[in-house]
């Protein structure tokens, strides 16, 4: 008889994208990670944090980074919560917020958009909550009627990264004003805001207290713009309420002192690491025109990463659609590579990108922006694939 | 209207022992750290660390620090799970293993005993399951009808910390096993084997193939014998069906790249650690005999820390009670100094130490071991106070 309960015994869990452990050199974007290293302040600070340090307990609660990041966000210290990463927050947030299905009933539990994510309704299921799951527009923006349904289905924590995962689309900071208003007293706004260094807008204003909403957790994470996804450290920025109770539910000690001084480090020198936003979002124009010039389709992206559907065959109906078709790199011989093979010889030719065999996302690449080395690798691969 | 569930409305957080901040000298003998620094390969490790391991994602699982102490522990990888901290471990049994409660049904959930880790009531709160408590003897060995008491309730998880904190009692190997096999098919038996580096037994032969066991869990932390409360680093040893349950539900990336060489360092050079662990040990043997020696009640500890009760009035009925009672240390005319009062006079000499204001143990306090120096230190001032 197995122990766990029915909903870990019913789980398959998140995978994550390919961590290469071999030595031989990889050209890795499939998992977003910021193609520039740390900055040196960070690795200074881990380096010179003493013995001492580590012998005694963490502080519990981050306070040091808390007023850091507070100061930074113009909010207030209890408006912060630092967490494990930002997985921790979106498990505290769903296990504290969300109620869990009963026999009598599945209301209640998350809200997503599809596709999005693919750790939310993992997540959810972990915590035996139901999925409510909304499709999105073909351009990736929201359908007009999402508050109404995710408000008919009760959910308890409507869940939406933005910079949108794994298009790059940006939701406008006036819808998503709209919708926490129309949450508001019912259920929490969770924004997901991993790639928002690389984005123009951010939603800070609606956690200010000017807002007057208090239903609005940011996810931040220093995995993305601070290139320190190693160190497993992310916060969220909230209506007090909110904050205070997700600091009862987390583990004492959730973060430890090598993050806290990392993290507070990076944030005090957020203007040297903005040098590899510039870098990637410079980048990131640089492959959307590269690639649109082969005839990809490249879906507009605020993020570090792009979102890609290879050509069309050149004399197909779908080539007609997609544009002028009269040039194209594919041979017309050769069977036209599909996503997943391109994403195959990509691989053989150590270059990871992201393939996902989901409803929606089969015939598309995910291409996390690399360094201007990286990039002309990939470029050369793919003219090479279709020469 | 509040957005968080119920029970995390009615949670009251674990309170973690002070942390002084201030840079004033504190001798902080109240969390049960090592008085010992961190073994320079730790902080070597550490400091080596490439810039470009924090970049990209941590290895998932933590695969080279499960294959270390696998070997070291003489079972197989897929026998241990790394967590951030043992308090993660415990949360992630608790949420794998027990049933929360239902309108129905308040069966299932965790076993402790009373008194114990204060921590485990308050997880299981902030998981809505249920608490089955059965009080220890009054020498904190285990009752006789434990197992019955446990399985009568339908615990899902049977937890005991073994050294005992805050004894420092020891369960014999003997009795555990008698119990996980009682429980086996039913229950988990989670050992909190926090403070086994001080102890003459550990719970390894309960989770070896040999045993023929499938329920047991050991829950290891470099937070105590490692001096690394700060890192966050704790692990399971259990069998494999327990530990492949928690891996796929705890979160993607739970572990960071930094404690996962820190802690692969302590395990690899273990043998230096072993100098503290020898050290603590012959110092908690001299204070339980300068103690005893003053008329205090010492409970024998295999911790780092030992529980004490203040020397009772010189010629009450309590005192010939404990002892000889013909000569103390305490003055006739001064009110007899209680736990509580001890406390604060060592707080206010910069001395802190572990004081509950728990049922059973407002009597007594629990001092950590700290370095001959700091230990001579709590005698001078207990002698001066007691002159």
């Amino acid at each position: 008889m197995p122990y766990e309960r029915n909903n870990i015994q019913a789980l398959s869990a998140y995978t994550p994208g390919e961590q290469p452990q071999s030595t031989q050199r990889v050209i890795k974007l499939n998992t977003n990670e910021n193609p520039y290293p740390p900055i040196e302040p960070v690795m200074e600070a881990i380096r010179a944090l003493p013995a001492e340090s580590l012998r005694k307990y963490p502080s519990p609660a981050a306070m040091n980074f808390r007023k850091i990041a507070a100061q930074v966000h113009e909010v207030s210290p209890d408006q912060i919560i630092a967490t494990n990463g930002g997985d921790e927050l979106l498990r505290l947030a769903i296990s504290v917020f969300c109620e869990p299905r009963t026999s009598q009933s599945s209301r209640g539990g998350i809200g997503v958009v599809e596709p999005s994510y693919s750790l939310y309704p993992v997540l959810a299921a972990a915590h035996d909550t139901s999925v409510t799951s909304v499709p999105l527009n073909a351009d990736y923006s929201l359908p007009d009627d999402l508050e109404q349904k995710m408000l008919a289905a009760g959910v308890n924590v409507l869940l939406l990264v933005n910079p949108h995962a794994p298009s790059g689309a940006l939701i406008p900071l006036r819808r998503l004003d709209r919708i926490a208003s129309q949450l508001q007293g019912k259920a929490v706004l969770l924004i997901d805001e991993a790639y928002v260094d690389f984005a123009t807008q951010d939603c800070l204003p609606l956690v200010q207290k000017s807002s007057g909403l208090d239903n609005v957790l940011l996810l931040r994470t220093m995995s993305k713009g601070y290139s320190l996804a190693g160190l497993r450290f992310g916060y969220g920025i909230g209506s007090a309420n909110l904050i205070a109770a997700m600091d009862k539910a987390r583990d004492s000690y959730n973060t430890d002192a090598l993050s806290q001084v990392a993290a507070a480090a990076a944030l005090d020198y957020r203007h040297l690491a903005a040098h590899s936003w510039a870098k990637v979002i410079q980048q990131r124009e640089r492959m959307t025109s590269e690639l649109s010039r082969r005839k990809w389709h490249v879906f507009p992206s605020q993020s570090n990463f792009i979102l890609v559907i290879p050509p069309p065959k050149p004399d197909g109906e779908s080539a007609s659609r997609r544009g002028t078709g009269t040039e194209t790199a594919l041979s017309g011989d050769a069977k036209t590579p599909t996503a997943k093979t391109i994403y195959e010889y990509l691989k053989a030719h150590n270059i990871l990108v992201r393939y996902f065999d989901h409803e929606g996302l089969r015939d598309k690449l995910r291409i996390t922006i690399g360094t201007p080395e990286e990039n002309d690798a990939v470029l050369a691969a793919l003219d090479e694939l279709h020469s």
